[in-house]
């Protein structure tokens, strides 16, 4: 199939949901019938479920048709398959490589990219046995006990999310971890500082993650761990593995204990799966444990080939989501998982949905005429509740919701309190939430008044494990990609941070700041 | 003075200010001398610079004037003096009185208020005296190292986040915390477990903070920790204290070693310095870190009284945020503080602007015709650089932004790196984002081209310390309040919150789900 690529504007579906509407019938729309209904399988278990959106089969024939028009399914096996999909920066785009081959073998100038990825997990996994057995150990001869991952952005805000994820269920499935790990992020000096004070020094091992080798807080921060390893006696190349890119001033060199690669294929906020995940997961929780991450984000690129719409999970849901932003004018969305373990989760969808879609031209550099991506936020449930729904039941907007699910804890234990566990009062809560938001409640009196038709999708499933947790990533990153497609923007750049680095080297070059930040350090004469 | 309550489509400014502008001057209106002349002193050592807001002296004006016309400042000095501002649940105010009195001596019932809130104070430094020199111990005669505190939303957030902003700093300054601290906060079983297998039981003081004494995840998760702590062979009642109201079902309970108050005019996400955050913080940091805490929010409360609106930080901070909702029609604010020790006051502050400010009612329950309180989100710079930023430069909507920063790092440690500390790097950071932001950049390339216009203001003080800590907690409390008083709206309810409530116990009464989540509890037949 030839694939043409056009604004949403350009297209008959896009055109009509352009037009615009207004939410109000989702009250009355949302029967017992719906939720099963408007209901479909995602991979490793999980559904998701639409009823509480406010669609109807119309919208949702219009939502099909715009996916068949757009092409996205074959638009995805074309990225699959190796495409230049990140057209601004002639990259081919191969995140879901690192989980295993959907499409065609990816063949580069003689190097099969599929098999590069996996021999970077092969090394890894390698490395993490000899480091668990105590093979290899810190310079002075104590066993590693503690993994620190110094890396910003795409390599903090997912692999920590993920460490987060599973760090109980690891911790009760094997007793306990094989490494406990601790991140490393910020410039600001304060964050290696609290990091530093709170762990072992000559137990702990380092992993330097930065693709290009350059980033500035990342080098910073390794300066400063170095400094304070060799200020402990401790011999700093000895603490510390590198994950970068094999054309990186980092690659290959005596400082790290070893390398492992990723390339420019494998976007930052993307790149969980890949050896920037992998290092830090495969280190604290077991290369098995990461294996079967990566098993489950498989299973789901392979969901997301599914062609019939309304079949198809992640573009469902990536539908619905442009329906939410393009027809309904709502310029936000609200991830609200019930589960204390998915708690920086949002934080990373934050990352991955804004940096990939939070975008003014199209895919030709042509300024597009509607709006792309969502401000993403978010908080676990029930906490949220105690915090910002009544903004959400009772503000004057709109904020769509998309909540997940479980129906069975990481750790199992629990307490019966009032006549119910902890787990049923969460999952109670959850359900009577999607309810109270869809269809409200009447009262005389307005502030007792909740008007309803506020929509929400649900993520569910049995339990948060490596699979479903890899299949969680990768249905949200399929959205995204999904929404981009659909959008025709370019979900894989992000010029929009080049300014910032630019002008930060101008600040710095004028030396010392003070004062209001030297009158923002002088307007920088740009 | 006769105080009078109009909604803001009543008054003379806010009918001008509704007509509604838009962003569009702010690149030209950006100049080296307004960084000096658009700043405010706050409390403590603060300036609240507003520079790079899309705000004129014409603009300003209409603000003053609408400040004037909303009698705000009288309002507050109502507040401050015990008015009964809680107008739905007809309850005073008062959470400035737990920091010390900035207006008339609040006399209820026969008993003043401020030495009730000062005694509960002089009560939690004595007890934390006791934990400290290892008079009062664990059951098994163990001293006390380590404190949970077991509370959600208010009795979470807050304390949490100011935990976090002191955590660092208090470890330098007395070379160590007095007892480190953790939090439960989530119903979902696992949070209790994560947190309860990273500690020693045996040396473990719990608090458990419900006002109410009814608080479902909080009674839920002290079962969890009693029955966890028997289990352990300790005696639970020797290991927690309470923080609760008077008449509420925990009060005064020989199920706790002590019982510390609050009553119904603290409001959960107003109570950080009353003992909902004090008993943590004086535990963990000691009760003479709490008190300059204290001081600090005090200071800014005080300074919050000053008359004229353009010399009030808070209030103008308020006027310029009703000015970004209601005349620019921005739905949303970022909260980007350049501190890694500020991770989760953004957290903090999303509970404290939403759930005050997100109402469609006014004060006496009649609907409003106009916008309330905006969406918060937020994380640390420089972190959310390499996260949302692309978003915030170039998405197809802006997003407002307050930026918060410090001349100096906390624990002073830092490390040269390419010729510049990494606060130095901070700092250059977030002078360059400001200017970014506000001025953009122009390239012929549309997805290297940077449209500026985007706001932002700064508050910006020396360090991170107890005292300004605790003035800006005060500021954003203030903030919000004069929003409020600007929406004639009431800031200190949350109806909101009860739908879910209500309805959750309907499920919990049906027994068993599954499925999806049996058919959301069968629509719960409401």
């Amino acid at each position: 199939m030839s694939l043409s690529y056009c604004n949403l504007d350009d297209t008959k579906a896009g055109k009509k949901l352009l037009k615009g509407t207004k939410v109000d019938k989702l009250k009355n729309l949302l029967t017992a019938a719906r939720v099963s209904s408007y209901s479909v399988p995602g991979a490793a278990g999980w559904r998701y479920i639409y009823a509480a959106k406010a669609v109807d089969d119309e919208v949702l024939s219009l939502l099909a048709d715009l996916a068949r028009e757009q092409q996205v399914v074959a638009k995805y096996r074309s990225i699959l398959d190796g495409s230049w999909a990140n057209v601004g920066e002639n990259r081919m785009v191969l995140h879901h490589l690192t989980r295993g081959q959907a499409g065609k073998p990816v063949v580069h100038e003689g190097k099969n990219l599929g098999d590069f990825y996996a021999e970077q997990n092969r090394k890894i996994a390698e490395f993490a046995g000899q480091v668990h057995r105590g093979t290899i150990k810190g310079s002075n001869g104590k066993k590693f006990t503690t993994v620190v991952q110094i890396g910003i952005g795409g390599s903090d805000l997912g692999p920590r999310a993920m460490y987060l994820a599973l760090e109980n269920w690891v911790t009760v499935e094997k007793k306990k971890l094989a490494l406990k790990a601790h991140f490393i992020s910020n410039v600001d000096p304060d964050d290696a500082s609290a990091v530093l004070a709170s762990v072992s020094l000559d137990s702990t091992l380092f992993i330097l993650v930065s693709k290009s080798g350059t980033t500035q807080e990342t080098l910073a921060n390794e300066n400063f761990v170095r400094q304070t390893l060799s200020k402990a006696g401790l011999e700093p190349d000895k603490h510390m593995v590198a994950v970068t890119s094999e054309t990186s001033p980092l690659a290959n060199s005596p400082r790290y204990l070893a390398s492992f690669y990723i390339d420019d294929y494998i976007g930052g906020r993307y790149s969980s799966t890949s050896a920037v995940g992998g290092a830090v997961l495969s280190l604290a929780f077991g290369p098995d444990v990461f294996a079967r991450f990566l098993s489950g984000a498989h299973e789901a690129d392979k969901a997301a080939l599914e062609s019939s719409p309304l079949k198809n999970a992640a573009l469902l849901d990536a539908l619905i989501g442009v329906w939410e932003r393009n027809a309904l004018n709502l310029p936000y969305t609200a991830v609200l998982p019930y589960s204390q373990a998915l708690s920086r989760f949002p934080a990373h969808l934050q990352q991955l949905d804004m940096e990939s879609n939070g975008k003014s031209v199209d895919r030709d550099n042509k300024k597009v005429k509607y709006a792309t991506g969502p401000v993403i936020f978010g908080e676990p449930g029930t906490n949220g509740q105690h915090s910002f729904y009544q903004h959400l039941h009772q503000g004057t907007d709109i904020v769509p919701l998309q909540f997940i699910g479980f129906l069975e804890s990481q750790a199992g234990a629990d307490v019966l309190s009032e006549g119910s566990t902890s787990q049923a009062k969460l999952n109670a809560n959850l359900a009577a939430q999607i309810v109270a938001f869809a269809k409200g409640s009447k009262n005389e009196n307005p502030n007792k008044n909740f008007a309803g038709n506020r929509p929400s999708s649900l993520l569910l499933n049995r339990k948060l494990t490596p699979e479903t947790l890899g299949a969680l990533l990768a249905h949200f990153e399929n959205k995204v990609m999904f929404q981009g497609l659909l959008w025709n923007i370019n979900s894989f750049d992000q010029e929009g941070v080049q300014l910032g680095k630019v002008l930060t080297k101008a600040v710095l070059a004028k030396g010392d700041m003070d004062g209001a930040l030297k009158a923002y350090a002088d307007l920088l004469g740009v």
